[in-house]
């Protein structure tokens, strides 16, 4: 058994990752920390737990040990606690964004603080499967991708590896439920704010534009221009990534290369040519599903992509890492089938 | 008084256009026709017109002599009748497609029957007051805008008629809710099936794409290629229109582009730099707000662009342009606030 | 023109009633006041004003001379100021509920405060006007009634006023839109928690059960029991109270009473037998729909009553009362019709 | 393994079914049926089973050779096939209506068609475990009870069984997600129509009525009255009844007496005192989560009874029932946690 810690438990992403590891077969949850509720009941606070787990939130300040540490913290928690736990021998996925970035300028611009342990930055290994799964499996500290990120990359990385796509010609037009924006009691959060309506936010700079930018130029061997226009949906979850590109040639039979490129994935599903994804057909569930398309005009690709942002753009991502990081079953945990309706 | 009648009553746009046009000053409504509910008081189908209209649905076949007659009725219905109502003296608005596109052939191609009086097309005036504000005061046919042209052609007319964007860089990526669809009983329109969800649909060819692109041709003064993808919200009312583009050059001011072009233009409404319109803004309303931005990167614009897809996108442009074309102050009956929250 | 003003425009009350006296020919609105936003255009806060309203939020602690005060405050704010407001002679609308309840002991019991001014409680007049609206008319400080006593008290008016009801028999279920909480950044409140999710609270005890109980107990001449259990509905508007309880005997036409009843008031439109009113068909508008229903088995009564929560349930009750008090057309301001779908 | 066919797989419980199914340890899917979809994919009906499941819809004229048959089929399917069924020695789940009136006549009178094997009315057991486990373990045709029956009784059972309501006070008045109502193509279904709305329906006669009082009826041993009022509400899943009723006596500790009733129910948990269950806690789930309360006000009590309509409501129960019959354990393919948020 897996020996598991979660470091702050009392957002969307911990209770989701409390879900999922209450059903794993192979993992065991030693400890789940919260400052704000240490020493209540996680099912006082989350009641889908109630008669499944009897777990009492601990002090943040006092991880035991055990073999794997997720952070479902806010951004700079898990840098300033990540050096004493590797020196203890134990692992960590992070689910912030504390080793997303490898430039320590990068990062500090976008998350506005310093950085507390740079020379990690190069170590962390982005936890994107389908792309580094190899370097996961041995990885100390896996740096859990964004939820966009995520939808974005396995929606263009087919097309950017093969170098179809005319630089500058890239446009991530991302729509997300409202659960993305985590549990924070903000005005624009609430209910009777977002409820009934449909708004674009963060035009002007969002922190995921440069984990996509350094994602698909590493995979493209330069730079890659992209515009990230991000959307708030009135749904609790789900990401919805409609991608725009110029193509390079017409030539390519586009279906076969998404299909090829993914067919021995377990958690990305291409579907059929025409086809149309609905964020409800991912929910609760670690797929990501993806359909390509040649809209009229010549030129032109548009790749539909959506996840679950709590379970592959999140949660479940976590858990597929920490499965490869373990040598588990990649899906162990993971085979719930999408609520639907 | 405008004496007016209302073809297909028994729609989502029927009964916008009945609350709009009860609430007018100077319309006077003769007759509202239904083939399904002849016979039946409009309130029972509407129970918010209760108390407030006595009408009862007449047979489509018996249109009295009026002064305007409004379609609100499926694509074909209009054109049939068009030309003996014409004979009559009446003018007419038609919110379904029949006299949008000017080609006869892409017309009959994208709406899949012959049309049964194309000299009429000719005539007709594509009723955008932002465009053809003389045109439609002296039309005897309008031909009222689909939702998702208004949305889009007035957040891209500024910059179009400035000569500002790369050809073939245009991406109209826009969002409607589901009164959109109509009140058809279909599955893909059912609560069970949209509710929490985001989809994308149509991505292979949708009716308002030829509308789109006539639209900014005839301001571009040559063919215009652009992406049109659109999505359902789960949202009664909206579209919001997230319009991308390359710019030939990075110089011109496009905040005081924007202003300058709508100052004088009742129903547009250009918001702040940085600003991100949310669709219950307009909810109800006539208004479409703009918002213009510069994101990260070089060479790009975003442009936001809300409306009601049942009034600006609809009812409410009807009524606009029918206080056009007989002479009514503009804005008469569209003054009301929009309903927030 | 009424001079008005309103303290606390920053709350949905506020701005609903921002939208409806902006719309109404017969006041001028010369003040709103916000101690947070004091300085700002309310039009930066609600973006629905923009192009419609020039007004800038000013300091509370400095009202002008007017006719007619709208408080729009948490409840406490009005008590502080009534007296001296009074005494320059302006007239009080409170939208909170410092003069809902006529016994102090009451009122501190719920309120967990004392009362600034008990001697205005006698004189304040219960702003319900299909009850007391001649007493309404004269009044200087009136009691703008809550949302669900609103609803609650209209469906078991006529029966209460009848006699037909067993004593200890009723019970009010009520439903209410998530509006109806206010505009505070509550973790209760935000769309992650309360969307695609349905709950009662307060079953223990809610602030409008006091009111109702007195509302009902002054109808019948005697102490009226009921059980009143308030929902939260993943909605943005409306209330639905569904009232049971026993009858009398079985002989009255309930229907006859109802329609008898509510004949002459413009506000309440009691519905033909068998109807099931939504909310959506008085959203935005300040009637109130009204059904009566004889549930299988002997001797039972359901009456089925929605209102919009911001309009009759709060800012459209307020502006009936203001019309009431200065001798305006009672459904001045008020003739928009529900905005449906 | 137990092997299983499911009659009739294309509407919500049919899936939900599945997903079920799907994954449970101890079932083998040997068939679906479906007469429009025959020859069909099951996955390209429900995006959610791809990769997960290459079943094929078959004519539901030919049932293979199985150990149970579950009809999720409309009401009146089920009866015709049973017998036959039941002669090839396959037991059989009705999750319609077929089987859970006792009484011929009245079935009939609510159903409004003969019934097709009365005399099989008498051998089926209502498949409540709760109330009939011992004899659902040797049924051959189990009723699955209605989703309102399930909320509704598993509130009021430890009360009736105590003999402490007053008779003729009972009131169930139960709010329900959309997809109670089925895939049907129905005006009163779509998003249109229901969303932002809440409503009330059926107040004359619901036929989860007669079915609610033959369930207490049974436990009483008396005949007993009660109100049943359902309302929509705009939410995909979940059943809310709030039960009202007077006590003989005050003198009951009600929260040991439901945490005694309920102790050892692997589905039913009772939640402390002063709670308020929400429906998406138990979303997807297979339990019930109860609150009793006693109001202001001598004499009355309040439950809060909330279930998952297409879980507990209907296929979770089936699978429990399944579960019963076939000597597994009770609790197997239904342990997932409630997907919260």
């Amino acid at each position: 058994m897996v020996r598991a810690t979660i470091v702050g438990g009392t957002g969307y992403t911990g209770v989701e990752l409390l879900r999922l590891l209450l059903g794993h077969p192979g993992v065991e949850i030693v400890a789940v920390t919260s400052r704000a509720e240490a020493g209540t009941a996680l099912a006082d606070t989350f009641p889908n737990l109630r008669g499944r787990c009897s777990l009492v939130f601990t002090d943040p300040g006092n991880i035991p040990d055990c073999d794997v540490v997720f952070f479902a913290t806010p951004n700079g928690t898990a840098m300033a606690q990540a050096p004493g736990l590797l020196d203890r021998g134990m692992r960590i996925i992070d689910l912030a964004a504390d080793f997303r970035l490898r430039q320590v300028a990068e990062w500090e611009h976008w998350y506005r603080q310093p950085h507390a342990c740079p020379e990690l930055l190069a170590e962390a290994v982005y936890g994107l499967p389908e792309l580094n799964r190899d370097r996961i499996r041995g990885a100390r500290i896996v740096a859990n991708p964004g939820c966009y990120p995520t939808a974005v990359a396995l929606g263009f990385l087919p097309l950017v590896e093969a170098r179809l796509l005319q630089p500058e010609s890239l446009v991530a037009d991302a729509k997300s439920g409202v659960t993305g924006a985590g549990r924070r009691r903000e005005l624009g959060n609430m209910f009777s704010e977002v409820s009934d309506s449909f708004k674009a936010y963060a035009v002007g700079g969002h922190r995921h534009l440069p984990e996509i930018r350094q994602l698909l130029a590493g995979v493209a061997g330069a730079a890659v221009d992209l515009v990230f226009v991000p959307h708030l949906v009135p749904m609790l979850r789900g990401i919805h990534a409609t991608l725009h590109a110029r193509l390079r040639s017409d030539e390519t039979d586009l279906q076969a290369l998404f299909e090829a490129r993914y067919r021995s994935e377990p958690f990305v599903d291409v579907l059929p040519a025409d086809s149309h994804p609905d964020t409800r057909s991912v929910r609760g569930s670690n797929t990501c599903r993806i359909a390509v398309h040649r809209p009229p005009g010549a030129g032109r690709v548009v790749v539909l992509s959506v996840i679950d942002n709590l379970v592959k753009g999140a949660a479940g991502q976590a858990v597929q890492n920490m499965n490869l990081m373990f040598g588990l079953e990649e899906s162990a945990g993971l085979s719930a089938l999408a609520l639907l309706p």
